[in-house]
């Protein structure tokens, strides 16, 4: 399982890493590896969640979350202009700058965007989106969520040869200019494809796709890269969208995808040796 | 008083200019401006403040702000830990984000960086501040602001280089890579000096250095360069720092500072023509 690794020089890769921002990762543990590979000559790109701190923020200030779910069973923040901005002060605040932070403390030249800034990522609003609730079909407006068409590449390698580490928020800028909230594990995919990135890491509070939800015992460990189709029963909640990135990536030519574990120490490492989900 | 501007072709200027974050400041008519300068090929770097909703945000969260005044009479904000979050909520969230989706509205391709980014701006953190408080000095630890000793000025010709407007939030990056509150006028005062910036403008909602602080009528419209010091007294509140930034930029060679208003539209076009207090 691991050819991809042994047949191309570890320094010539480039590996794109999405990490979660739910309970349990370890964040400290996280940029040790991060700053290993690093030091060693990895290039990386690191894209970050921010969904659990997000909520709690939203709860304080009295604009609760909400989610929602398509017709085709897929869930997401319903983001009006409120709940954007609350996005934005743990993406693109606390979440984002605790990262980049953590890496300058480990000699890491980190840097932190948006996909907003310098138009880094380019999407589409879906201003109505068309949800399931109490099993009948509504058509939400004033939602500010989108999906990705573009990555300015050009961008991302002007700061990798320069030598900075990107740290991504996934936020895109429409059409108009307008701030738009998407989803991280697609970000992350379509980085790894714009960049040419052989491996693409989706990293979160789970060992992977599990058979039997939520036994983390039931750890699917390879799905061949022509049945993701067939997986997809398997992925509960979030874990759909994951599939759904790791799809697009694989199609659109990244070597493999690991969705793994980011609670343990070493996560990054060890997803890169094939722990987890490894579809390729 | 317009000498500078005359003397050197418009386009090749470099303008940096500081943004206030106080009631009272129109950003659309700010955003306005600076995309008609943008485009007309003027060479800008922006630095914003975020003060006022700062300081909304930790009464909500429950976390009240708290200024202290330093032997000499400045005042800062005391920044522990918690307060930096909430600072980057807002310097690295809403307002940074919100004045880089305001320009991306307005076809200038504008990126949003704090200091700590790329090590854009680097620190010396201020561990223990000595503050007066009920005609007392008191040391106060746990503060987590810092003064700056580095500009990364070849990140940011990069940038511009590649036609990126760069927004800036006042944070830095410190030896031990923490990051760290600083003050923004003088974080702009650093930029425009490490830029070799011909203008540095430092708009806020305040028409100048007024002679009879709050008459607005009093406004005193020209400080000579060498007589910085004495018109010290006149100042009030954070119009200390500004004219203490603005000295820092004409000792290191920027040719003109201008103290000016941004409540006005088209603020940052009056300030190049003179409007406010020039400093030259």
């Amino acid at each position: 399982m691991d050819d991809t690794l042994q047949q191309t020089p570890y320094k010539s890769t480039m590996v794109v890493i999405k990490v979660g921002g739910s309970a349990g990762i370890d964040y400290d543990a996280l940029c040790d590896d991060l700053a290993a590979l690093w030091t060693a000559g990895q290039r990386l790109v690191l894209v970050h969640g921010g969904s659990g701190e997000t909520n709690k923020l939203a709860e304080v200030l009295g604009h609760p979350p909400r989610f929602v779910t398509s017709p085709s069973g897929y869930t997401s923040r319903y983001t009006d202009r409120r709940t954007l901005e609350i996005f934005e002060m743990v993406y693109c605040g606390t979440a984002n700058k605790g990262l980049v932070e953590r890496l300058q403390q480990r000699n890491v030249n980190a840097l932190g965007l948006s996909g907003l800034d310098g138009r880094l990522l380019q999407g589409r609003r879906k201003a109505a989106i068309r949800i399931i609730e109490g099993g009948r079909q509504k058509i939400l407006r004033d939602d500010w969520t989108g999906t990705i068409e573009r990555v300015n590449a050009t961008l991302l390698h002007t700061l990798l040869d320069d030598e900075y580490l990107p740290v991504i928020a996934p936020l895109a800028c429409g059409a108009q200019g307008e701030a738009l909230n998407v989803d991280g594990d697609r970000a992350a995919a379509a980085i790894a494809v714009a960049l040419g990135a052989q491996v693409l890491l989706l990293l979160s509070n789970i060992p992977g796709l599990l058979r039997d939800f939520p036994d983390e015992a039931s750890l699917i460990r390879h799905v061949p890269k022509t049945e993701i189709d067939e997986y997809l029963p398997y992925a509960q909640g979030r874990m759909k969208k994951k599939l759904l990135g790791a799809g697009e990536a694989i199609a659109q030519g990244v070597q493999r995808v690991v969705i793994g574990d980011a609670r343990v120490s070493g996560c990054v490492s060890r997803a890169l040796e094939g722990t987890g989900t490894v579809i390729m």
